[in-house]
C-alpha cells in the first residue's frame, strides 16, 4: 500500500496517493464523521478559503504568520500580457504579478465554525464536525507525517465551560479507544508550541491554546490533538451562553494523512487488515 | 435541503454546505468513482496544489491566466513584523507582502494525470479517475452553479486515438443514462469557450480542447463535459503508445456541486429521494 507514499514531489510536502491509500483515508474519515454524529455533532462543510478579515479577527496573523499561504489572482495587465504571449512555456511569477490577496488557505478546519456561530446566544452546547483540506507552510516536510497540504477532521464544542471540559474529556477517551482498537499505541503529551520561535509571542499563543494535548505516534507524529480555547473564540465572535457569558470552546482534531501514516507503519501497509479493523472501531459498522 | 445554499458568502463564490447537502455530494462522488472503476479506471489522489512549472508546460498561463489563483507565503520580514505586532486586528495585505508564488490552485482535476504518465510508453490505454478541489477566479459567481471553489471528479483515458474516441463515446452514453436515471433532462451542447475573450487566443484554446461537449441543465449550467485533447498532453509530457506515437487523451468531468444544484432544483431539495435514486443509478448498489 505504501508504494506511492514517496513517489510524489515529497520534498515539497505534496503527496500522490494510490487507490488503497485513498480507500483507507476515506474510511478513517467516515468512522470519525460517524463518531462525531454519535456524540451529537452536526456536520457542516465550510468554504475552502478563509478571508483575511475572518483570520485577522482571531489573531491568526499574530500567531501563525509563517504558516499562512495567501491566495491571489494575477493582475489584469499581467493576464493580458500572458494571453497575448505566444511563447507558451517557462512562466514564472514574482509577487508583483498578483493582486492584493483577500483569502488565505485554511491551516485548521475549525476556525469557520466559530465565525458561523457569531452573535448567537446558545440555548445548549453546539457540537459541529467538519473536514477541510488544510495547508501549512512548514519549514520542513516528511512523507505523510508532515505535509504542505493535508486533510483535517475536527469535532468542536461551543458552550458553557463545564460542557466544553466534559466533552473534551469524553472525546479524549474516545480517541484512546479508537487508537487502541486499531493497534496503535499513542502517547498523550501536553503540547509545547512547535510553531513558536520567540518567547514574547508565547503569551498570545497560550491565550489561543492554553490547554493542548497531543496523541503522538512513534515518538514524534501527533495524529490528533485535544484543544481547550477558553472563551477566546466566544469573545471574538460574540457567542454567548444562555446566562449571557461569552461561550467557551474546544476541539478534537484528526490529521487524516497522519493516521494513514501511523496505520500503514503499524500494519506494514496491509490495507485489508486496516480496513477490517476500522470496521470494528467504536462506530465502524454503518456505511453512511 | 437547500436552506444553506445561499447562507454562505455566496457573492464571493464560496458556499457553506449542510449535512444533507454533504451526504448527497459524497454519494454522487461515490457513484462516479465506482462507475470509473467499473470502466477500468484506477483511482489516484493528486496534490492540492500545482507547480507553476507543471502548468506552464501545458500552456495554462496562455489559456487561462484570468482564472488562475496563485499561492504564496508571507515574506520573512513581514512574518517577523506581524508576530511582533501586539495590535492584533485589522490586517490586510498587498502583494508585496508575499514571496514569489511557486504554486497555483488547480482549476481542473485532470492535469496532474498527464504529468504522472510522463515519459511512459503505454502498452494499453491508461484509465485514471481522480477528484480534486478546484478553484476558478470567475468574473461572477452564482450559488452552487458557479463557485470560486468547487469539487471536480474526472475520468481520463490516455492511449491510441481510436481507444480514446471509443472511451469518450461510451462514457458520454453513460452520463446520459446516469442523468436520465436521476430524472435530469440534460442538453448536450458543443461547447463554445466562455473563458475566452479575444479571438486571437481561440486557436490555442482549440489546440487544448478541439472537441468539447457539455451536458447542460436548465439551459445554462454545464454539470459535465466530455473533452478530446488530441495528442496535446501526450506531446507535452512525452507519453507514447506502443507504436511510438504520441498518445491521445480525453476526459469526462463532473462538477459535483453543479450536480447537487441540478438535483436539488429538480427534486425540490428532497435529499432522501435523491439518495434513493443515486442508489439505483448504473453503479449504485455497492457501498465502497
Amino acid at each position: 500500500m505504501s508504494t506511492l507514499e514517496n513517489s510524489g514531489p515529497a520534498d515539497q510536502g505534496l503527496q500522490t496517493l494510490d487507490e488503497s491509500q485513498l480507500t483507507v483515508l476515506r474510511r478513517i474519515d467516515e468512522v470519525l464523521r460517524l463518531a462525531g454524529r454519535q456524540c451529537g455533532a452536526k456536520e457542516i462543510g465550510f468554504p475552502s478559503l478563509s478571508s483575511v478579515e475572518s483570520l485577522s479577527k482571531i489573531d491568526y496573523f499574530r500567531n501563525f504568520p509563517h504558516l499562512g499561504l495567501a491566495v491571489a489572482a494575477l493582475r489584469a495587465d499581467k493576464v493580458s500580457a500572458l494571453a497575448a504571449d505566444a511563447a507558451g512555456t517557462g512562466d514564472s511569477f514574482e509577487s508583483d504579478a498578483l493582486v492584493a490577496p483577500r483569502y488565505f488557505l485554511p491551516s485548521a478546519a475549525c476556525y469557520p465554525i466559530y465565525a458561523h456561530l457569531r452573535d448567537r446566544e446558545l440555548v445548549d452546547a453546539e457540537r459541529v464536525t467538519t473536514v477541510q483540506r488544510c495547508f501549512r507552510n512548514e519549514e520542513r516536510f516528511e512523507g505523510l507525517a508532515r505535509l504542505l497540504a493535508f486533510t483535517m477532521r475536527e469535532v468542536v464544542v461551543v458552550g458553557a465551560q463545564a460542557q466544553v471540559r466534559e466533552f473534551l474529556e469524553e472525546r479524549k477517551r474516545w480517541v484512546q479507544r479508537f487508537a487502541s482498537g486499531l493497534g496503535l499505541d499513542l502517547a498523550v503529551q501536553v503540547a509545547t508550541d512547535p510553531f513558536f520561535e520567540a518567547g514574547g509571542q508565547r503569551a498570545r499563543m497560550q491565550q489561543l491554546f492554553p490547554v493542548k494535548e497531543e496523541f503522538v505516534f512513534d515518538g514524534s507524529v501527533a495524529v490528533s490533538s485535544v484543544n481547550f480555547h477558553r472563551n477566546f473564540f466566544g469573545q471574538r465572535w460574540n457567542i454567548r451562553t444562555a446566562d449571557g457569558e461569552f461561550a467557551f470552546s474546544g476541539c478534537v482534531a484528526f490529521g487524516l494523512e497522519r493516521w494513514l501514516h501511523a496505520l500503514t507503519r503499524r500494519w506494514s501497509g496491509d490495507a485489508g487488515a486496516i480496513l477490517e479493523m476500522l470496521d470494528g472501531s467504536p462506530v465502524g459498522t454503518a456505511s453512511t
